[in-house]
C-alpha cells in the first residue's frame, strides 16, 4: 500500500474532554472567550495533553513553477517564482519576515523553477522538473512527479523535527489557476464561479483563466466507466484525487498535500493558509479522509473562491483580514492567537482559585 | 472650557502618503496584504513616523460597581466586580494572562467597588463611591463624579508614560446595562434591539433588563427645549453626551470615554475593545469628535448589539472571535497582529532590493 493511505494518528477524547472541563472553570463567563476556547481544547486534543502549547514551530514554502503560466493566467511574469525563492532566502519575502518576528524555522523547498538557482541558504534544491507542462494541454506531471512531489512534502514534515505545530505556503507564478482546477474537478463546481484574480488580473485575463480551466478540466476528467470514478461514487475519492492531482496539479501543491498527511500520520498539529493551501487540504483529506481533525483552517482568503472551500471544514477559519498573498502569510498570523489562547487556557485561574462567585443563573 | 474640548492631536497626511508608497513597492501583489496594510499605513499616519511600531504598550482596567445591579439585570453577583480586581491584581484573569504574554504594562484603577478592598499590586485605589446609584430610579452619578471619572482616565494615560498604544478595558457586573442604556440613548435605538445577554443571562432576564434600560431612558431624556437637546439638534452633542454619561453610565464608563480623549489629545493611538468600550469611545467622538482617528476598533464582540455600533466606525474591527468577556481582552488579541503589520511594512524587501519582476497587467 502507498505510504499516503497509512491511518492519520489519533486524537484524545479524554484530553479534549479534560480541556472542555478546564474551560468552564476559568474565571470568565462560560464561553466568552468564543474561539479561543475551541481552539486549545482542540489542540489539547491533538496534542494528547491538559496543556497545549504552540512553542516549536517550522514553516516549508514549496516553489514550483507551471506551465500553464504560458496561457497568460497571471499578473506576474513567472521569472517572478525563483526571484521569490530568492527573497525568501534573503529574508525579504512577507513569510521570512513573519517567520523571524514568531521565532519559526523557515524552510524552503524548490521543487521546480523554471530556471536553476545556485545554493541558497534554507532552501533544499529537489527540482523535479523545469516546472510542470501546461495542465490545459496535456498532464500537468507524470505519476513518478507524483509521487515525488508527494513524498517531498513528507520529507519537510520529518525535516521540521520535534515541532507543536506546523505550516506549509506555496509560491508558484499561475498556480491559482492549477488550484482552481483542482477545485472545480474534485468538487464538481463550474470554473467561471470559483476563479479569482489570483495575483491580481483583470476581469477580462479572469474569464480567459476560467476558460483555460474549463478546456483542462473537460481534458483531464477520467470517463465514466473508469476504475477511479467507480471506486469515488462509492466513497473511495483516493484514486481520483491523485488522478486529478497529478493531471491538473502543481509539484508544490501535491507536496503540500503529502505534507498534510505526513504531519496527520505523526500527529503534528498543521495550520492550512489561504486559497492554494485549502485546495491541497482538501485533496489530503480526499486521498485519506482520517487526516482531518490535523488540518486547522486559518484565514478567510480574499480570493473570492476561497469561501466555498472552507465550508467543507466544521470549523471556520479564525482570521478574515482580506489578505491573498500566498506563502503561509495568512496561516502565519493566525499562530499568535493560538499562542494566547493555550496561554489563557493554561494559565488563568479558576474560581475556586481565585475565590471568584460564580454564575447565579443561566 | 473643560479639558475634554480640548483638540485632539494632529495625524500626519505626509506619513500616511509615504506609507502607502511603501506598501506599492513592498514585494507582494498590490494589496496583498489586506487589512494589514491599513494598520501600517494609519500606524504610520498617527506616530507621524515612516516606521511604526507597537512595543511599549500598557493597559488599563477601570473597575466599578453598579447600583443598576441591584435591578436583577446581570448573571453573576456584584461581589464579582471586587473579587475580579483581586484576580487582575494576582494574574489570574485573562486579561492578566495576556498582558503578561504580550510583555504591556496592566494598571488597574479601582474607580468604585461596592467594597472597599485592601491595597493590591499594580491597583490603584481610586474609589469615587460604592457603586454608581440604580440609573433607573435617579442619576448614575452627580456632575462632580462624572468630572472625577473623566478626569480619572485622563490620569491613566498620563501615568502609562512613554508608549506607542494604549487600550483600556472594564469590569463591573451589570455594565452592558449601564453601556445599553447609554448607546440608545445617544443613537436613538430601541432598547429591546440593542440589548444582549452581557456575561449571560437567560432571555427572560433579557426582556427584563431591556424594560430596565426603557425606564431609564424615559427617565432621564433631556426635554425637547432644554439647552443640551437644542445644541445637539444643532450638531453640538458635547453637553447632550456628558448630560447621559453622568445620568446612565458608570464610573468606569466614563473613565474610559476621558481616557480615550486623553489619549487623542496625546497623539497616543488607542485600541478599542468590545461593547462596553465601544459605547465609551462614541461618547468620546460625541463629546470632541476630533478624537476619531485614534480611536482604532479591535475586534467584534459576540455581544449581539456590538454589530450596531461599529458600523458607525470606517474601518470594521480585525478580529471576530465571538468572544465577550470584556477586560481590554478583545483589544489585547489584536495586538500581535498590529505588531505583524508593523514588522512587514517596515522590514520586508522592496521589487528594487531583491530584484524582483513587478506586475506585468493590473
Amino acid at each position: 500500500m502507498n505510504w499516503i493511505l497509512n491511518p492519520a494518528a489519533g486524537v484524545s477524547a479524554k484530553h479534549q474532554q479534560q480541556a472542555i472541563a478546564r474551560q468552564g472553570q476559568l474565571t470568565k463567563p462560560p464561553g466568552s472567550l468564543g474561539r479561543l476556547e475551541d481552539v486549545a481544547v482542540h489542540l489539547a486534543a491533538l496534542q494528547h495533553c491538559d496543556a497545549p502549547k504552540v512553542e516549536r514551530m517550522a514553516i516549508t514554502i514549496f516553489a514550483a513553477d507551471h506551465g500553464v503560466a504560458g496561457a497568460g493566467v497571471s499578473a506576474f511574469p513567472q521569472s517572478v517564482t525563483a526571484q521569490m525563492v530568492q527573497n525568501f532566502a534573503f529574508g525579504g519575502a512577507a513569510i521570512s519576515v513573519l517567520a523571524k518576528e514568531l521565532g519559526a524555522e523557515l524552510q524552503v523547498y524548490n521543487l521546480g523553477t523554471v530556471s536553476k538557482l545556485d545554493a541558497l541558504p534554507g532552501v533544499r534544491d529537489c527540482r523535479i522538473a523545469a516546472g510542470t507542462q501546461n495542465l490545459a494541454e496535456q498532464a500537468a506531471m507524470s505519476n513518478e512527479q507524483l509521487q515525488q512531489a508527494l513524498t517531498l512534502g513528507s520529507e519537510a514534515i520529518a525535516d521540521a523535527g520535534k515541532i507543536d505545530l506546523w505550516l506549509g505556503g506555496e509560491m508558484g507564478i499561475a498556480n491559482t489557476t492549477s488550484a482552481t482546477a483542482l477545485a472545480c474537478a474534485l468538487l464538481n463546481i463550474e470554473p467561471a464561479t470559483l476563479v479569482g484574480p489570483g495575483t491580481g488580473v483583470n476581469p477580462e485575463t479572469q474569464i480567459h483563466k476560467a476558460r483555460v480551466i474549463e478546456t483542462a478540466i473537460a481534458l483531464h476528467t477520467p470517463s465514466s466507466s473508469s476504475a477511479v470514478n467507480s471506486n469515488a461514487v462509492n466513497g473511495n475519492t483516493s484514486a481520483l484525487a491523485c488522478h486529478y492531482l497529478q493531471h491538473l496539479g502543481g509539484f508544490e501543491i501535491a507536496a503540500l498535500t503529502g505534507a498534510y498527511i505526513a504531519a496527520a500520520q505523526q500527529g503534528l498539529p498543521v495550520l492550512v493558509d489561504g486559497f492554494i493551501c485549502t485546495v491541497a487540504a482538501l485533496y489530503a483529506r480526499a486521498i485519506n479522509p482520517g487526516v482531518s481533525p490535523w488540518l486547522m483552517l486559518s484565514h478567510a482568503s480574499a480570493e473570492p473562491g476561497h469561501q466555498q472551500l472552507v465550508a467543507h471544514w466544521d470549523q471556520p477559519p479564525l482570521l478574515q483580514l482580506d489578505m491573498r498573498l500566498g506563502e503561509g502569510s495568512g496561516a502565519a498570523m493566525t499562530i499568535p492567537l493560538l499562542r494566547l489562547a493555550c496561554a489563557l487556557h493554561n494559565n488563568m485561574a479558576t474560581f475556586a482559585d481565585a475565590s471568584v462567585d460564580g454564575q447565579v443563573e443561566s
